[in-house]
Order: C-alpha cells, then sequence, then structure tokens
C-alpha cells in the first residue's frame, strides 16, 4: 500500500516556484465555481504518520485558497461535550455545508488506529469500525459530498530523520514531542494497522491518496494537485448529471392485513383512571430520571404520527413530569436553509442530548422514508437507503448508551376527521389546521404503506417502535408514559449489571472507537 | 423487522385461484424477456426459519417459471471439494449467468448465523461476515446482477404448530428431525441473529423481503409478485439506463519519479551461477510443498508483466521443480462467452486449488486495472472498485491459508524492442509476437501509470507484490523461485506455530463463516 511512498519523491526548487502561481489561481477559480452555486460540499480528510506534514498540508490548503470558505477543524482529544455524545457527534457538528470545504485534521479514523496499535482494542474491533466508516463515506457520497482522503506516509527511516529535524530547528521544537517518539517506536505497529484502515476504505468513490510526505515541495504540488483535480472533475460532471437506477420495489400488500390494522383502536380509559395512572407514571419517570445511573445514558425520544393523533399532548404528559433542565423538545419542520446545505441526517445530529438528559423530538428523521416518500420529495433509491443510514445513525446511539424510544400514534380516519372538523370549529385551534392537512389526508392508503415499511425496516430489539392506539387521547397519554418508564427502567438495570463506569479511562478510550 | 410477518396473512383459496393463472403467464413472460437478451442474471436467496416454507418456495419458483432456465443451489453442508476452498467458491461456481434466474436454498448467509447462535463466534465475528456479506452484493449488483432476497419468517407459535403439523402428516413426516426441534428450543436466539443480519444487509440495491411464512397461499403468492415485480422494473430500466458518476481522478504524477523506475535493471546472473542456484531452490521447493503441513495450505501464483518480460520461462522453471499431479497453470486471454455472462472475477474463482496444491495463472484478475483500464474495455468507475474488490478476493484466500504470490516481471523498452525483434526473425518464436504487442508498446507510459496504482492500491503485507527485475532472465527466473521458497517457508512456520488443524471439528465450522 505503500510502494510509491517511500521512493523518495522530490520536486526540485525552481519547478516548484515555477508552478505555483497558476497552481493557486487554479484552485481560487476551482473554490470560487464551488461556492457560487455548486451542490455539494468537499471534505477533506488529512491522515497519516506523526511528523508527515498533516499541519503543514492543512495550512497550505488554507493559504493558498480563500480561508473564508475553507472550515477548519482540528480533531484532538474530545471535550466533555463530544465525550456525553456519539463519537461521530463532533464530525457530523463541523461537516460543511454545499459549497464550502471543510478540512479535517484527523477523523473518525483517528481512534479507531490509535486504540488498535495501544491493544484496547482487537482485530476484529478495528474491521467493526471500519465497516462504518465505510458505510458513513458511502452516506456522505450517496448525500452529494465530495470527499478526498490524503494519507501522507513517511518511511520508517524518514520519520526518523524528520522528527530529528524538527528538533533540531529551534523554530519547530516545539512540535516533537515525547509521545511523538513512543510513537515512532511503535512504527511498525501503526504501519501495519494504517495498511488494514487504508485496504479496507478505499473504495471507488472515496479512495485514499497516499502520498509521501518527506519533502515539502513534493507533498504541497501533490496535495494541491489531488483537491484540484477532484473539485473540478466534480464541477464538470455536476452539469452532466447522473442518472441513479431505480431500487427494486417493496413488499406488495396482497391480503388486506397490515400492521396498523391489528391495532385495537376501541382501547380507552375512563379520566378517573387516566388521572390516577398519570400521577403512577410521571412520578415514577421523575424518580427514574434522578437514578444515580441515569447520568450515564440519555433518552432519544421520537413521536411520530398522523395528522392530529395527538402528539403534542402526549409529549406535554413527559415534560411536565420531569425537571425543565433535563429535556429539550425539538419540533421539526421544514429544513432551513442552512440545514438543506447538509446530509438529511445532519439537523437531528446536532440536537443529540448530552448524557443525563432527554431530547424528545416531535416528528424526526423518519420524515425521510415518510412525508418526503410518500410527497415525491426525494427519489425513490434515496429513501430507500435511508432505512440503513437510520439504523446506523441509531446504532450508534445504542452503542453510546442513548436509549431511543419511537412513537407511532395511530388514529382512525374517522376520528382524525372529527378532530380536524373540531379544530376548525374551535377559535384557539384553528391554526392547527391547515390545507396540507387536508391535502395528506387524501394520500392515507400511502402513508399507510410508508409506516408499514418503517416499522418493518426500522424497529430493532434495540429501538423498537411503539405502536400507540391514539383515538382515545387518555388511553395514547399513559401508553407513551408507562413504555418509557420501562424501557428506561430496563436499561438503568442493563448499566448496574454491565459495571460500566462512565468515568473509567479505558472504558473511556475505547468509547471512542464505537 | 418482523413486525409485519407475524400478522397472519391469509390468502383465501379462491382468491389465490383467481390469480394464479395471470401470475403464472407474467412470470413466463418476464423470464422469456430476461433469456432472450437482458445483460443481467437474478440471483434469487431464500433464507428464514425452519419450517418456514423455504422448500416449498424454491419449488415454487421451478413450477411457476421454466424450470429449464432456473438453476437451483441446495446450499447445504458443504462438500470436502468445497471445505479445501474460501466457502465463497462453493456460491462463485454456482452463480447465474447473464440472463439466467439462480435460486439459492441457503446462502453465505447460512454459516454465520449458525455458527454464532451455536456459540462457536462471537458478534464482532457475526459482524464482520456481514460486512463482508455486504461487499459481496455490492460487487455483484455493480456488476449488473438483480438480487432477491426473500426471508421466510414464523413467530414462535407459529413455527411449533408448523412442526407439529407436517410431523402429523405421514407425507411429510420426514421433513421433520431431531435437529428441527432443537433448532425450535433456540428460537429466540435464532431470531435476535436474524434480526441482525436483516439489520446490517438491507440495502437499498438489495432491501431482505421478509415474508410471513405461515399460510401457503399468501407465501406463494407474495414471492411470486416480488420476484416478478423485480425482474419487471429491472428489465424496463434496462432500456432506460443508468449513467455512473465518475471516480475522482487518481494521484497525480508530479515529479518524473514511479516505482518501475527505482529497480535496478542492471542485475542479471551468469549462467554457471544460475545453473547452482536454480537447482537449489527449485531442490528447495520440491521439499517445501512435500512438507506435512502443506497439505493445509494452497499456493496461488500470479503472473503479470510486460510482453515478452519472460512469464512462461519463468513459470517453467517452476513447474519442471514439483510433482506434476499438485499444479496446474491457468493462462488466461480475452475471456470466453460464458466468462463474458459473469462477473469478471467469477473465471477465476472457478481455478481456485485444492489445499495441497499450486495454481499458476499466466495473467489474472489484475487485467482489469491493466489493459481493460488501459484500453478502455471497462469505464473508469468499474476498474477503480476493481481495487478493492480484488482486496476482499485475496482476503478471502488468506483467511483460507491459501497464500497468494504476486509477480510483476519488468523489462525495459528497450530490452522488450530487441526480444519483440529477435521473434520476428526466430521462424520458431514468430507465433509469440502479434500487432497487438506492437501497439501494447505504444501505451507503454499508460501501462507504467497503471501498473504503479496496482501495486499501490493491492499491495498488502499478506500479499505483497514482488517486482521482478527481468532484463536478465536468470536473475529473473531465480529471483521469482527464491521468493516462492521465502513465502512458502514463512507461510508453514505460521502453520506450525498457530497450531490449527485441519480436521479439528470446530475450526472446521469456524471456516464455514469466514
Amino acid at each position: 500500500m505503500f510502494e510509491s511512498a517511500e521512493l523518495g519523491h522530490k520536486i526540485k526548487k525552481s519547478q516548484y516556484e515555477k508552478e505555483i502561481p497558476a497552481l493557486r489561481v487554479a484552485l481560487l477559480e476551482a473554490q470560487d465555481e464551488l461556492r457560487q452555486g455548486a451542490e455539494f460540499p468537499v471534505i477533506i480528510i488529512v491522515g497519516g504518520l506523526d511528523g508527515s506534514g498533516r499541519g503543514a498540508t492543512v495550512n497550505l490548503l488554507n493559504e493558498w485558497m480563500d480561508p473564508r470558505h475553507i472550515e477548519t477543524h482540528g480533531m484532538g482529544e474530545p471535550s466533555d461535550e463530544e465525550l456525553d455524545r456519539p463519537m461521530m457527534w463532533r464530525f457530523w457538528r463541523s461537516l460543511p455545508p454545499k459549497g464550502k470545504i471543510g478540512v479535517f485534521f484527523g477523523s473518525w479514523y483517528t481512534w479507531p488506529i490509535l486504540n488498535r496499535v495501544n491493544g484496547i482494542t482487537e482485530d476484529a474491533d478495528l474491521d467493526q469500525s471500519l465497516a462504518r466508516a465505510r458505510r458513513l463515506e458511502k452516506m456522505l457520497v450517496d448525500e452529494g459530498a465530495l470527499l478526498i482522503k490524503l494519507w501522507l506516509h513517511l518511511s520508517k527511516e524518514q520519520q526518523k530523520k524528520r522528527l530529528k529535524a524538527l528538533e533540531k530547528n529551534p523554530a519547530t521544537r516545539w512540535k516533537v514531542t515525547a509521545r511523538d517518539w513512543k510513537r515512532y517506536k511503535a512504527y511498525d505497529s501503526f504501519r501495519a494497522v494504517h495498511e488494514t484502515v487504508i485496504r479496507q476504505t478505499s473504495t471507488a468513490e472515496a479512495p485514499w491518496m497516499v502520498i509521501e510526505g518527506e519533502d515539502d515541495n513534493y507533498r504541497n504540488l501533490t496535495v494541491a494537485n489531488i483537491v484540484l483535480r477532484a473539485i473540478r472533475g466534480r464541477l464538470q460532471h455536476d452539469a452532466a448529471q447522473t442518472v441513479k437506477a431505480p431500487p427494486p420495489p417493496l413488499m406488495p400488500s396482497l391480503d388486506c392485513l397490515h400492521l396498523l390494522k391489528t391495532l385495537n383502536m376501541g382501547q380507552s380509559l375512563e379520566k378517573a383512571e387516566f388521572r390516577k395512572k398519570l400521577e403512577k407514571y410521571q412520578t415514577k419517570l421523575g424518580l427514574l430520571m434522578r437514578h444515580p445511573k441515569f447520568k450515564y445514558m440519555s433518552v432519544i425520544a421520537v413521536f411520530e404520527g398522523n395528522d392530529a393523533a395527538g402528539k403534542g399532548g402526549a409529549i406535554r404528559r413527559i415534560t411536565r413530569a420531569i425537571d425543565a433542565r433535563s429535556y429539550q423538545v425539538i419540533p421539526i419542520a421544514a429544513p432551513t436553509e442552512e440545514e438543506r446545505a447538509q446530509p438529511y441526517l445532519w439537523r437531528f445530529w446536532r440536537h443529540l442530548p448530552r448524557k443525563g438528559r432527554m431530547c424528545i423530538f416531535d416528528r424526526s428523521w423518519y420524515g425521510r422514508v415518510l412525508v418526503e416518500r410518500v410527497e415525491g420529495y426525494c427519489s425513490p433509491a434515496d429513501w430507500m437507503r435511508a432505512y440503513s443510514e437510520i439504523n446506523d445513525f441509531e446504532g450508534q446511539m445504542e452503542r453510546h448508551n442513548l436509549l431511543v424510544v419511537k412513537y407511532w400514534l395511530a388514529i382512525s380516519e374517522e376520528e382524525q376527521l372529527r378532530r380536524f372538523e373540531e379544530r376548525e370549529k374551535t377559535s384557539f385551534k384553528r391554526f392547527k389546521i391547515t390545507e396540507e392537512d387536508w391535502r395528506n389526508r387524501e394520500k392515507w392508503e400511502d402513508y399507510v404503506q410508508a409506516v408499514c415499511d418503517m416499522v418493518d425496516r426500522t424497529s430493532t430489539s434495540e429501538a423498537p417502535w411503539t405502536l400507540v392506539e391514539a383515538d382515545n387521547k387518555y388511553f395514547a397519554r399513559i401508553k407513551v408514559l408507562k413504555t418509557m418508564c420501562a424501557r428506561i427502567e430496563q436499561k438503568l438495570k442493563e448499566l448496574e449489571a454491565s459495571g460500566i463506569d462512565y468515568l473509567d479511562k479505558p472504558q473511556k478510550k475505547r468509547a471512542l472507537s464505537l
């Protein structure tokens, strides 16, 4: 994998200085064209060995292009904020929007590599991390991103020479630490793990570019050329357009039986009974959230359901029970301009709560496979891949003890009509009902199909869907609260049994590569 | 994942009988259109629980379509032949060619699932197997295959009922064995592993279709509809054509330094020295192949090189040293018609040797990233993905103790010219030189680039490329033999150290899910 990057590549000063002016102009022009209206972001990952010139490469990109439209992210030790969330959170919050360039010094590869070299994880764990990286990158590319992966390499001899040279020069001495020399001693282990990384994550869409880091001129020119050619190639192609093959059709519905039909919609509660149970479960929920182990977990509650199914009311019955500082309700409407410039999951990632908290989504990422599918806001190929992308997303939450609780609030067509009419009659409820609600109603059957596919393809034992019979609001609210309590209780038991200690250093480090 | 497949779906006899005639006609028509000239094969995988009607489903497909153009493969216990090779070999040898339908009863999922349920492997191993399955399926889809994945499911209650019903009926009693009841007891474990499988391997291109297996009418109609709609959808799309996005450009070559240039082409051997060393290494190779542990491994030697670089001569120096029954030389020319109807790796998979043998490829799968790239026989997107597909292919060999030894025989442009002219002058060598050789020579620089990319992207510590300076034939032949001996010797040492026992049952079983 490193053959061509250990040859001793060199560019003479005269050639270097001759080529730079035109190259810089070309880079600026490409960046400008990108910024003016290209429908894709550029993500540049800079990885490689210590002393191989990663920092210089990042500086170079900022120097040779317009730094106002480059976002640079040094991914060093994660902050407390970041450690409280799935590891990918820190990358999601740093993704560049369409038309911009994001440069990552360190990436989702950094910790899987370090943990493997330091023996904190096994080969199989590394393979799992790399399989996830492949899936993540496939998603980014499918969402339109141009991903440029630069790997700076040095031979063992070169690394030693370079560290010594840096140490000798008073201006760069600070760059070399004891850690660098420690890592140099582990050169062979690093090289073996790096090879695995490059082998398993070089794909046709996002291949690694392995660059010899020894000679500054060669490295700079090569990096600049790779970036320029990749952006230019992509700008030219975007005009031409890709035609995606349509995905295979999903399950036919042959008998008239489907999931939502099996719900017993007649279930209800009397007001007195409701009040009693409400108090019981609200008290319980409050207690659970003050459990000593709750600070090791967090809760993501997802509310989806028919229009007028009572999502808001159910959510209020939860929030009234708990400390106002410990939760957040995120209502999801049409995406903002900023959100539309990002992969669709971005606007949900940004809201993931810290440990010890709850985040309630009033509608969610499932919009992709519900409204966007039914209304044709995205192509079939796009919503089809969303099922596995969502499973990956929730999988990351699970691995980091974020409990995902998902509700579909189902009401019958007749009950919805009754509620719509009532809303129109009541002045202070009228704002809740719009033309769009009536239009959605006409697509009732399409939504039924979309809901059934969604449940079948995203309900897992770790993050199951709870279907809530919501024709009777009292019944629905209690079922929501009761399920929430049961799920949290079970999770707390698991945490107690696992003996996980959130402050334990090896566990903390291991979590970095999940 | 199984929500909709535990509802108790049913189709009434009257509806069933009414729908069948038209459905069968439509299936036959689709099959006929496929056979008449469609440029893709159909691969149908039938997986699921015992007693869920997998066998009946396979029979149904054969009964309702023209069985002459369906190949059915029951993937039960592997044969000795199959155990001697990487597990995927048995699937590759059974892949349907373009225009045909292949039905697999059992698949690459069978053993990863069984081994996990039986505790032979861990969760991480299962994840690795599933990541490989995803990559395999991506490759099949990229190569044009239509992949239909059917999963037949039963609830625990249903499975019990079904096994009892089968047992009660004298005509079907034989279908239920003690193993079935043992597996029924492990229902919950199976269900959990099945969920993981479906979750991780349902992709937009090849989603699982989970079908309730209880009611024969429902199951039959659903399966037939899925197959019909998938084939029809694909036939329609093929006419429309997909436009692939071009991959990003590879590394620019900025200084004039490349791998092949660093070779010391002046190296040579005198004839007497050659004879001495030839005898030494030929003897050694013969001994190594009679080593008691050699029966646990096999050798795949790959010879690539410039035209007239001396591949044939080098190969003969190997084969003369070893038992004629223990090796095979496979010369690779343009693919046959049969081979063109398959994914490009198919024609190499078919030749993989059994344990204890050697297979020598005179040119190989690397043609994809050499001649096919340079001559434009496949698109850039196709040869770009070949690097990781080839790494996956060789990875499977490595995991099964097939040693991969790869040679690039390099000669200089001048030496090639000399040899071409000599060949034209010598009557009995004239057949070796064609117009094509002269044409290839004009593309020398393109080939250099292709070779460097190939080495950089497919040379791994387990399967490194050996660059052979071949201007002097004596030197080249000895380097080839010496490298071969060293690699085999090292592998034998590893086998001895690992204490692997090829006849050990748990190890044999574990290997089935690699």
